[in-house]
């Protein structure tokens, strides 16, 4: 089997939780609350900002710092989660993709976030 | 370089967005945004069960399918997100995890969520 | 016409707004993601408890007073949002109930979360 | 004691719950769980929109009664919560006002989302 980094950090994550006896604690509707507060930590930096004010973050390296420390909770409770539920994340990943390229063929929503009208998406 | 299933994810979501023209919606705040509302379709599925019953869903295979299909609109959320931002998420998390190992040493905090009183996690 | 609560706070918010020039902050889609950044400062609180837990809080006189002060953020926010929808939020509610009252028979739903199978909630 | 919307509205959510034997579903956890669910429904509506085209949303009444649904989701939510947790969302709220009033006086803050560097918000 190829190498795979998620299984490497869905596996250092158990062995986290498992030496501190957090398992108790990290029951799938746990994880999913936890997830939420997560990613609000990360959506509070751009709630007040303007497009392009949000976009210009990129630029400062503390800021950078700080949100990938955001995302990595985030990261770290969805892969605690999908542990949790025996969910492979990459291979739901997969499948929501393959899903979606027929879902939303390029030359119909082209430039535009929805299907035409009266055009309704299966999923 | 090792081979990285969060590389390859990550291009091909890049790709799938780009053959669509939807960077312009892609924007940190919309990807946000965006990511809040999967994570809630996600609790949805929690919010009325005892922990017990949200523990057992994961036996019923349609069931789990659903969630897995919402963990994917999650991680596809994250990582268009930490993509626009040039964050690694593999590296963010390892990071992370490097300073909760230090931050919660097992001893300290065994079947205990939080550190105890007068012990204050510094990040 | 009665005396409203809800218009009152709703008159001193905005006023408070106008004051600092905070109106070009508050648009509907910035209000409404601070809005979810309260709730999931409130949730943080819950997040790891267990439910009895959760439930015991409130014999906490100081967390008690640490809940209303997420709760009354999250109320702030809210009617931000509807004044700036032009939205009334009790008139919303009262609709809302009577429709709730409608799709939930009591003598169907009676200790249960949902409606039983077969029959659909039309809203 | 004055007339209260909020006291009659409270009120009239409770007896629907209790009509219904969904206390035992209203627990703080849960109902904090269902607050977020519903606020995301709420911010699904203007995701992808530019701050342009999510303010002008309130110039199509179809999509105000659609926001205006939402708002009494999170609305009955919220005060659900402050029902089982005993807080008086007004009183809350009038405290919270009074409190940043005084944190963001109006010289200090005007046009700005944010303290100047330096001056740290006290609460």
């Amino acid at each position: 089997m190829a190498h795979s980094d998620l299984n490497d950090l869905t596996q250092r994550l158990r062995e986290f939780a498992g030496a501190r006896d957090w398992e108790q604690f990290h029951t799938p509707k746990n994880l999913a609350m936890a997830l939420s507060v997560e990613v609000a930590e990360l959506a509070e930096h751009f709630q007040w900002l303007t497009p392009d004010e949000a976009s210009s973050l990129k630029n400062d390296p503390a800021t950078v710092d700080a949100l990938a420390s955001e995302i990595a909770d985030v990261a770290i409770y969805l892969l605690r989660l999908a542990d949790v539920l025996d969910v492979d994340v990459a291979e739901a990943v997969r499948r929501k993709m393959a899903s979606n390229e027929e879902r939303f063929p390029s030359d119909l929503v082209r430039g535009r976030a929805t299907l035409p009208e009266g055009r309704k998406a299966d999923g």
